[in-house]
């Protein structure tokens, strides 16, 4: 196949200026920016949930045993013949950081001190040819693969699942972490797999382009996991989810390799982008993607706004998007988000509305672009009963956006259970569903002995619908795992008795994967194990993942 | 599966006011409608291209001979039993109307004298129900199935190949014709697949929606077949692809059936619409689709538009996608195009200028919207080297949109061949994109004694590229099937050699299929041949269409 020139080019790679972060074992993000939580929220705390602070400390990382690598010598030797020596890693510090993603239930996985389950080796190929060649090694070798871009799954999208075999590594595509080409008339720019986001910004931002693709995991997350998981991003109101900014795909696979997209657009059959966009790893691993960028913004424009209640504020946003009067970033959080956000950010009192929901609009673009949606919108969000709150709660916002996880984090440590969960579905349908999965958590979770705070909010609108984004707080009960699964099956079923997605961009990973036949039927699971069957025969292609 | 109550009603179904008119077996359309060429046309003709008026008359339906139905007794009862007798014909008037599509080689076929090919039986079900029992019952039998809608292919979708069967049925949707249920909050129909584009609009318009979908064969097909072929309507702009529009379908296969898309937006892995849209027939029958449709607009605010070069035009529609100031429809017509129109409009010498290429915008919506739209756009079109024209230009524009395929009949009465094919690839591709395939075809008629002139335009925009839709006329050959099938040849490999998309919205069917292992790779033609081997395990479906 010919390649395009748009979307391939023969200039040197470009790398980032800095590496990307990796994660600590134990907690999102890295150290220098864990919270404390403050006096007045252990209060709260205590107050609503009955959550006590006083929790044993967490273990050390030098207190985790792991269970010990079972890879062979003649199979590490085979795979140092593809990557060097230098980059297959059997250490436990490394298994350790690969262990799981970054659910809840993984962060209280990773703290238990009896022997747990790892990777049997971190394998980081340096290029497409590497990946390929390691897949055809595994598949000859029965050597499962789990690929790992930031390892920031709340899924268990990598988890070291074995599915049967004898062994399992996993594969981190952090060296491959180069623009390869730009193309600047057609907004096109082809990025390595393991190019994270702030990488992204960072190498567009060099030519005058942004990507624009903001997730809660962006400082983390690659590429390659964007385009595998179907992530959307904070600003998918402006820019559309990561899987619309996909042009093409390269992927390999243990059957050969695939290069996906020839087109913006194309009617020559079946969209097979869209069957590898999504596929988590269990139908190949994406290697390279060309995304729609932007010119970095002339200007943005920010609105925050107040609601009398969830509905207004639901069809205040529903009309702006129908009318596409679209905004950068649009949002709404319901009763209980917006008075836990103003009590968190110690604002209760202040200049902000304690009642009603918070809704925040950004626009951005050129600065005509800009202030013709920012004035359409603005004249639509106030006849259906906005109240316009000023630019100061959207900065805030924009502020604190990467925030929240670390947060949790403080709060798992006070003997706290956070954890959220999304969907979404049809205008028509957003109250019920909204209603279905509050009540299922709240009775799940009060029956528990564990009463919970619920809270929603809409982070992605569509002209057909939105999702909707759930956080709940409540205490840790004695098996925290098992209060959390029994809570999240309830939540699920009620999702699917409803007929929402169980997912809007979360992926499906092992955690959903119970729920994919209600999705997309027998026959839809039928047919994605014919495509495994197809690319990756020995099903060694992370295994117990998505697929029904 | 629970169905979501949005894109599922209980509601009676709403049956169009008028049943869909079924086309000449011989051209495009409806008689009433047919054109006659002016001699100032024939004059041009002959001088321009030496095309000679002097043809013998195409035959009379009574002069085409039709190989006779092989369908046995047997068969026939079979199908009976799941129909009814008033739904299955043997009789040649309507073998005839579903023997091919509409090509300019399908019309060039179907005035032979000599027998013809046809479907041994057309097949009318009445329900989903009834298409998922005589898929079941064609492949324990072994009858092969065309579906058919509209019958507007221009890429030989609905060619009656028995694919090594004895005997092939047309599947004609006419009778799934109702409108199944409209969800007004959330902007969504349901609609049955053989409801064709006028019955579409006139169920919603009852309602105060629109699809707002209009292809060139906007009068005469179908909504199964918008989606099974990935159509793009005219307003691509404002509202989408037709594939865009698609929230949810509704699959029968030989193997069962399947209900796809239960979100506006969903991370639930691979997306399977996406699989089955675009199949063309071949992986099973769309028998219903849920679309997004929208109010039925405010106001529309039209604009036409000169520019000195098609070159200095295409950058200014670029800029205008781009930047997000998007029109309903905005077009742009190269330079031979340009004058071409006028002339056959008789405008030489009037208002318009005569030189240069001309553009077409218009703007719906609310008031506010448009205006919002057409203000933002009017000043980048400005800025980028555009004269505003007026309304006029546009209004024309409209009132003739789906003439072009009646014209084309008179000419080929003419003695002229007129075909048109279709691609798709990035802005900065765009302009070699252009060279390369007018080149072959201009060289592969001159070779053939034929020189031709090749019009091209602009008539669907991305951020990232556009669409160009070639239109191509020359005299007649001795053999003008083997004339058109050497230029087409020189243009599909012209579009390959370059990286473009082999077809942006005629589908594959048979006439693109040889291309399709370069638009998806080996292993990509291995994964459409699993999954119809999970769905149509026997092959019934559709032989000798789009799979490599």
């Amino acid at each position: 196949m010919t390649d395009s020139a748009a979307t391939r080019s023969d200039a040197p790679l470009e790398r980032p200026d800095t590496a990307a972060p990796v994660m600590e074992w134990d907690a999102w993000g890295v150290g220098e920016f864990r919270k404390q939580l403050s006096p007045q929220v252990l209060t709260l705390l205590s107050a609503a949930l009955g959550v006590s602070a006083e929790q044993s400390p967490p273990p050390a990382e030098s207190a985790v045993t792991l269970r010990p690598t079972t890879l062979t010598d003649d199979h590490r030797s085979g795979i140092v013949a593809i990557v060097g020596a230098d980059h297959v890693r059997t250490d436990d510090a490394t298994r350790l950081r690969h262990a799981g993603g970054k659910s809840t239930p993984d962060l209280l996985r990773r703290k238990d001190t009896e022997a747990q389950d790892a990777p049997d080796a971190v394998v980081l190929p340096g290029s497409h040819d590497e990946v390929l060649a390691l897949l055809r090694w595994c598949a000859a070798e029965s050597v499962a693969v789990v690929p790992f871009g930031g390892g920031t799954s709340v899924v268990g999208g990598v988890d070291p699942d074995r599915g049967g075999f004898a062994e399992v590594i996993a594969l981190d595509l952090r060296r491959l972490d180069a623009l390869v080409g730009l193309d600047p008339v057609s907004g096109i720019a082809v990025l390595q797999a393991g190019v994270t986001g702030p990488q992204a910004e960072q190498l567009l931002g060099a030519h005058g382009f942004s990507l624009g693709h903001f997730p809660q995991s962006f400082q983390f997350a690659t590429i390659g996991g964007f385009a595998a998981t179907r992530s959307s991003g904070q600003a998918s109101a402006g820019y559309g989810r990561f899987d619309d900014m996909v042009q093409r795909v390269r992927v390999a696979t243990p059957a050969g390799e695939l290069d996906l997209g020839r087109a913006p657009a194309s009617a020559a059959g079946p969209d097979l982008r869209e069957l590898f966009v999504g596929s988590e790893g269990t139908f190949g691993i994406i290697t390279e993607v060309a995304v729609r960028v932007h010119p970095t913004p002339e200007t943005t424009a920010y609105q925050g706004w107040s609601f009398p209640d969830f509905a207004t504020g639901a069809a205040a946003l529903r009309t702006v998007i129908q009318t596409g009067a679209t905004p950068t970033v649009m949002r709404l959080s319901d009763e209980a988000e917006t008075g836990l956000n103003l009590a968190l950010a110690g604002d209760i009192g202040g200049s902000s509305p304690t009642a009603g929901c918070l809704a925040i609009t950004t626009f951005e673009g050129t600065q005509a672009h800009a202030k013709a949606r920012y004035d359409e919108a603005f004249a639509l969000l106030t006849a259906a009963g906005g109240t316009a709150l000023g630019e100061q709660p959207a900065r805030d916002w924009e502020h604190g956006r990467f925030d929240a996880p670390y947060l949790r984090d403080a709060l798992l440590n006070a003997g706290a259970i956070v954890e959220t969960l999304e969907t979404a579905t049809t205008w028509s349908n957003l109250s019920a569903l909204k209603a279905a999965v509050t009540t299922a958590l709240t009775e799940s979770l009060t029956a528990q002995g564990t009463p919970a705070l619920v809270m929603c909010h809409i982070s992605h609108t569509y002209p057909t619908g939105a999702s909707l984004y759930f956080t709940v707080v409540c205490g840790q009960a004695a098996d925290p795992l098992a209060q959390w699964a029994a809570a999240k099956k309830a939540a699920g079923d009620a999702i699917v008795s409803v007929g929402a997605t169980i997912t809007h961009h979360h992926a499906v990973g092992r955690d959903h994967r119970p729920w994919m036949a209600a999705e997309i039927g027998e026959l839809g699971g039928r047919v994605l194990r014919a495509v495994k069957d197809a690319v990756d025969p020995t099903g060694i292609l992370n295994p117990g993942k998505l697929i029904p």
